[in-house]
């Protein structure tokens, strides 16, 4: 006589593309439940027609949150921070909250000013995954496929069986979980992400807001394609990221401007040889992490 | 009774990643006969042997170029216009010759040097087309798909068959030729092309040569990979390239400057809603972009 498995319920809140990409990924892995709520019910229906979520979505967001033993936040920064507020005391103690922002200090902040005084854990999630493009349409089950995931936790949930929940949630569908504090995440972050979407943006507009516009067009190959792609992301989105990651982001901005500087002063002075030697450092960084995404079995760039 | 149309014979000097692929492309569509020389004697017999080109491309340098009806030199800066200074003297009257080269003024002037007095014409190209990789193993035939060419002419080709020549060429393999002046032409790339190079180096040094190495490498994603790509190119080549378009290098960095000056202020004045239409300007720039690919038939980025 063997025991059936009760299957955890994942109900994440939100369904533009990180949301519906992740529970397109759950409902394929079917480790877990997965349920949905949006405030757009013609998505919610949607996805229930398509079967990427239980027909129990349907109910009311009350009677979801009373079934939920993990609460996938996958709406924008201040969304998620209003929903804690609002929400936190229809919570169940047991289950665990957690999120897909890409900032984790504000996350934290709102989850242990919100949840901790009713012993609801929140653990922040960052996974590294995510196009330019938004929305539910534009999502695809394998968008988190060997990613990394940042997970922040706090006083509260620490030591709490909340990580491993959401860290199972995670690795169920091939994700690497790694441990970080919300504050070296935000600064880490800042210079591996946010930077280089203000640099896209920065050429981009640098490129086709000068000049003629079918030269600017007939000029732009796959080079820029590829270097300006995050200029096409979510200005809102983006906005509020740097908004409430400022400090770190200008930080970053240092260092990028630092080393743009030695690129520009040798061109300026002639000095080709420093060009090539800066050049070919960066050539070698890059291949250190092509070989270490390729050791990882995810196919590199 | 019919007419056997000749083929014009294409003879391809440097078997890099450019030269073999538009042999691979040429050999396919097989509107011209494709003849192929490098140094390298071992990348001759092997792109005869893969039937890439045709086998009288084992004969003597000088023998090939007595056959040429276009020659097209795939060779890095320095060696282009080393080897029109070399052998000028065994080219066919009729032939025309052209490049691939990312830069054109200094090919036209090493054009008008050493072609004009003994009346062959120079005609530059430079395809919009290519990848961070490098040599004849990573080459394939549909690299040049759809790209559009920019094509340059001087006193001597500019009415001359020698630019339809080249173009009938491009074309043949689903290209699309641009015409325009080297000047212009230079000071264009150097914005579309050349700065990003500098800025995807800049940034890959600021993210990847700064703290904990395995956090960097977990905290780069995707939007890092693409914004990066082209930082893994050929540190050479691209000395080259940036060394002869420095003045238009220099004022294409002052270009993206002001527009990144415009991004850093925002966020150090926490203008938040500046920082937002900046970014969506940029946004709206590339999807125009994006929409020119589109009805040009190339998938976007």
């Amino acid at each position: 006589m063997g025991f059936v498995r009760v299957k955890d319920n994942v109900l994440i809140i939100g369904f533009g593309l990180l949301g519906t990409s992740l529970a397109m990924a759950l409902k394929e892995r079917n480790d877990f439940r997965v349920l949905g709520h949006t405030r757009r019910r013609e998505i919610i229906e949607w996805a229930v027609e398509k079967e990427i979520i239980e027909s129990e979505s349907l109910l009311e967001l009350n009677q979801l949150l009373a079934k939920a033993d993990i609460v996938v936040l996958a709406l924008p920064i201040p969304a998620t921070i209003e929903f804690l507020k609002n929400h936190a005391d229809n919570l169940r103690k047991s289950c665990v909250i957690t999120d897909i922002g890409s900032t984790k200090k504000s996350f934290m902040e709102a989850g242990a000013k919100y949840l901790q005084k009713i012993g609801v854990a929140y653990v922040g999630s960052h996974p590294m995954a995510g196009t330019e493009k938004s929305g539910p349409f534009n999502a695809f089950s394998t968008l988190y496929n060997n990613a990394d995931v940042f997970l922040c936790s706090d006083d509260f949930s620490r030591d709490h069986e909340a990580v491993k929940k959401v860290a199972s949630m995670w690795e169920s569908i091939s994700c690497n979980c790694v441990r970080i504090s919300a504050d070296k995440h935000d600064k880490l972050v800042a210079k591996t992400s946010h930077v280089a979407h203000i640099l896209a943006s920065a050429l981009t507009v640098s490129v086709l807001d000068y000049g003629d516009k079918s030269d600017n067009f007939h000029g732009c190959a796959s080079g820029f394609r590829d270097t300006s792609r995050t200029a096409s992301s979510d200005p809102v989105m983006w906005r509020e990221i740097v908004e409430l990651n400022k400090s770190a982001v200008l930080e970053a901005l240092d260092k990028f401007e630092f080393e743009y500087g030695k690129f520009r002063r040798a061109i300026e002075n002639n000095d080709f040889d420093s060009f090539e030697r800066e050049f070919a450092h960066g050539k070698t960084l890059r291949s250190e992490w092509l070989e270490y995404l390729k050791n990882k079995g995810i196919k590199n760039g």
